[in-house]
């Protein structure tokens, strides 16, 4: 019988989703727990208690959490139809940088960029466009990250292809530009237009609502968010 | 033929340094050139033109930058006698984790530690402390994290052994306790007994003065080092 895969998740988490889509893309079945992130359960204290935060992913009742962590598990526990991981050591190295420029530089500047304001957030605006110029290089003459599947470092970018633009709108600035990023404005189109990506896409107007919600409450409170 | 292999490093690196106890730890002969990290080379911005940082690893002229990332590559490219990473994909995901937790919590809050002062030192040396005993439980009843022999987790953890105790002599704190982390300490003893780490250890009289002048420096222009 095969081991019980589960995964605590939060419904607007970019982190569980890429969990979510490693799992979908390789036809895994899973059971989704959704966490309380206000009310964290006694489950995932449990089996995150280091970090305490999700996607924890289950199997066969142990717990590996950290998404990058997790999809390195995945792609070795189940080889599948779809290795989201090259062959070649080179082109795994490769995926590793990406995936963790992504991790390291991309997502927190671009989350910066949202919450701060005056002189902060124009840097970490540059900052953030500097980065994307960057991933628009890498992705030259490539449908996607992975070459012509999706692979690990597209799934690591899903907070760019659906998150960063939700943000972007409730901070009302501009960092994807589809004249300066036309490849990454493209793969884009093409990640979100893959019907497995859509199985695994909190809708746009709870995102927006969300952060929206967010933004009140730091504008009333003055709490730093970061 | 081999291809050939080169590290691009710098002798007071602990990420450069993780990379030679790796090749060293499996046998493989390099070519090392050091770096001037106030220079760097044309060599260095070339093969890490995004982070400019070292440790550079060149394998038949193809870069890996990263030390974590190059540690894998190292690990799937010569199998040889000493595996740094487990066979067991839940293992590796573990080795993983306790990776990732060395590089983005014990170190940073170690080195914020040792160049912040007042409450804000206070906070990190707090950090600090329960990372590292967080890292005590984890190597309860084993030699080295990686088991019987010196892993990934280890390597990663080269700093905590050897920098962040000249660190702390240099701020005039102390962080690693003997009685409060004893099976740490042990590890450290252990760890800094083998010959081959022993091979790759930048003398702690050079590391010494080297973060003694930093200090001095610090104090002088009242600059940031973080």
């Amino acid at each position: 019988m095969a081991e019980e895969v589960k995964l605590l998740g939060s419904w607007g988490s970019p982190f569980s989703r890429r969990v979510e889509l490693a799992l979908r893309l390789k036809g895994i079945s899973y059971d989704y727990i959704e966490e309380d992130l206000s009310n964290k359960s006694p489950l995932l204290l449990k089996y995150n208690p280091i970090h305490k935060k999700v996607p924890v992913f289950l199997h066969g009742g142990k717990p590996v959490v950290e998404s990058l962590v997790i999809l390195e598990y995945i792609e070795e526990t189940w080889e599948g139809d779809h290795a989201i991981l090259p062959k070649d050591p080179y082109e795994r190295a490769m995926a590793r940088f990406w995936s963790t420029f992504v991790d390291e530089k991309c997502i927190p500047a671009i989350w910066m960029s949202c919450w701060t304001e005056g002189d902060m957030q124009q840097n970490f605006m540059i900052q953030s466009k500097e980065n994307l110029s960057i991933l628009e290089g890498e992705l030259k003459g490539k449908k996607f990250f992975g070459g012509d599947a999706i692979g690990m470092v597209d799934i690591a970018a899903f907070f760019i292809a659906h998150w960063a633009g939700v943000l972007q709108e409730v901070a009302g600035i501009s960092l994807i530009n589809e004249e300066k990023h036309p490849i990454l404005f493209k793969w884009i189109e093409e990640f979100m237009s893959s019907s497995i990506v859509m199985e695994c896409l909190p809708a746009r107007e709870g995102l927006l609502a969300y952060f929206q919600a967010k933004k009140e409450a730091i504008r009333a409170t003055k709490a730093p968010v970061y």
